[in-house]
């Protein structure tokens, strides 16, 4: 059994995002088991247990990641990650990785897919509510994917903006006020937010959304005026209905089921897509326990790793 | 992150019993999360993922464990477990354990705790229906808590008695055939059948049984009969109605859940116990994640660790 410490360093954006793309393409033929996540409930935050199994790519396993919003003032990330690989004939545990910095990457990734197939164009101005960990990685791996001609930058506390900025550099990046932001041609979520940040009059025709920062119960970002005059992409419904951007619209009788245009596997596989160049496309993302298997498989292909004694 | 190889190595028997007869103690007061088990299914068998919480014991984790029964041909066991142990504070994973022989253990206390609460004498001749790892475990940890006089052993395979008996021969321990070996005053029947080998014929009053190797839907090792003429106590009623010795009657219309008498951790509390020295008593064992956290607690404190690099 082998354990990865690392396995995030080296991997390269790109071939981490057509992995994750290939994952979510099995997600929407079908060929998979992913029962819904576990959540065990602490004072201070949670963790969640995060199985599945992708046949075609022959690859099982868990993730176990905790959530606690404290951490930072401790000298520890929000969250923090373990992955399990399996091995299917025998059920052996073939390695532990690190799962936290992979976690942040495999998020993004997906952020990259659903641009690729929703923007309405290949070369795009991008706005950034929100300046963490997500928002770097998103920007990271979007920007692998079409071209950025600029980005706008907002965060609730100022200085986090500008720090983002600075390390940005590269981009053509600025801070600016929300409404600004939100003008932009792709608009990326990463709050932790309980209410709505972003207001629907903000929103032009033909702007494409990534909403990652809701992924519990009670977390929203979006006025869900949006949700009703967009095209809304989950990644996986029953996960988006419990905890993904649409769960307090929907708990609210806001938005209904019924109303989710389709699931990003279906827009990889070609069987949904942007109506015309005036829709908006919203991507609900929640986070899939097959994309921490995909980006666990190329992870181990060159990770280092240490030798452990098992059984 | 300390990683355990071989937590069960030094461990005290006893002292695993008394935790695990705590960790049912709170299971009896409701104290605790445990989701239900999720299974994933595999063409040659299953992993399965244990989260729990005891907050009294400020101990949180989940075990990862697969069944694959064609393991042994290829030396491997049938049966493999890791356990992570979490910060419940910050979430952070401080311990992963290799849990193949904690799962041992941990399900042979569980008999033991049973069979000193429930079997109506301290000083008890025992039959074991199965000679397998498990059969072993429940041995030696019901022989820390109560007399045995003798042991009586049936297994499907002759030569797999044998050698259990000669193992065993510290105990007054021989091969038997199945009713002689039921007529007991405690049986532990440990089997990966899917029909009745033990029938109801053979049993006398005042028998207590462990039903240890029930623990997957269609699993079944007692003849239903027994059941509708003892005192049921299941670990726990979800589990035991989805997997345990009860579920193949239940899903036949033989048994209801209804008819379960209680829980071990009632049974613990004083809650539940035996009506008088003429009742059966049978204990459905299907194994909980909780007693996995209190068996990794206490391996914890005097095991041998790696520290590996995280997060």
């Amino acid at each position: 059994m082998k354990y990865y410490p690392r396995p995030e360093s080296g991997l390269d954006t790109h071939e981490v995002n057509l992995a994750i793309e290939e994952a979510f393409r099995e997600h929407g033929t079908g060929n998979f088991q992913m029962p819904p996540k576990v959540y065990i409930l602490f004072p201070n935050g949670d963790f969640r247990t995060m199985p599945a199994y992708l046949p075609a790519e022959q690859l099982a396993g868990i993730k176990c990641v905790n959530v606690h919003p404290a951490n930072p003032g401790k000298g520890l990330p929000t969250v923090m990650a373990l992955t399990i690989i399996l091995d299917i004939e025998t059920g052996l545990p073939l390695a532990i990785l690190n799962a936290t910095g992979l976690t942040d990457l495999r998020t993004g990734a997906a952020g990259a897919i659903a641009t690729r197939y929703l923007a309405r164009k290949r070369s795009v101005t991008l706005g950034l509510v929100g300046t963490g960990r997500q928002a770097a990685a998103q920007l990271e791996a979007i920007s692998r994917e079409i071209e950025i001609t600029g980005v706008r930058v907002w965060s609730r506390k100022e200085e986090s903006a500008e720090k983002f900025v600075k390390k940005f550099s590269r981009f053509d990046c600025r801070t600016s006020t929300l409404p600004f932001v939100c003008d932009s041609d792709v608009i990326v979520t990463t709050t932790p937010s309980r209410s709505p940040v972003v207001m629907d009059e903000w929103i032009q025709d033909g702007t494409h959304i990534n909403a990652i920062g809701a992924d519990a119960p009670g977390k929203e970002e979006l006025d869900p005026a949006i949700l009703k005059r967009s095209m809304v992409i989950v990644d996986d419904p029953v996960q988006a209905i419990h905890s993904g951007e649409i769960n307090v619209p929907i708990r609210q009788g806001l938005f209904s089921p019924e109303e989710i245009s389709g699931t990003l596997g279906e827009v990889v596989l070609g069987r949904k897509k942007r109506a015309d160049n005036g829709q908006i496309t919203v991507f609900d993302s929640t986070g899939l326990a097959i994309q921490d298997l995909a980006i666990a498989a190329i992870a181990m292909k060159n990770g280092k790793f240490l030798e452990l004694e098992f059984p």
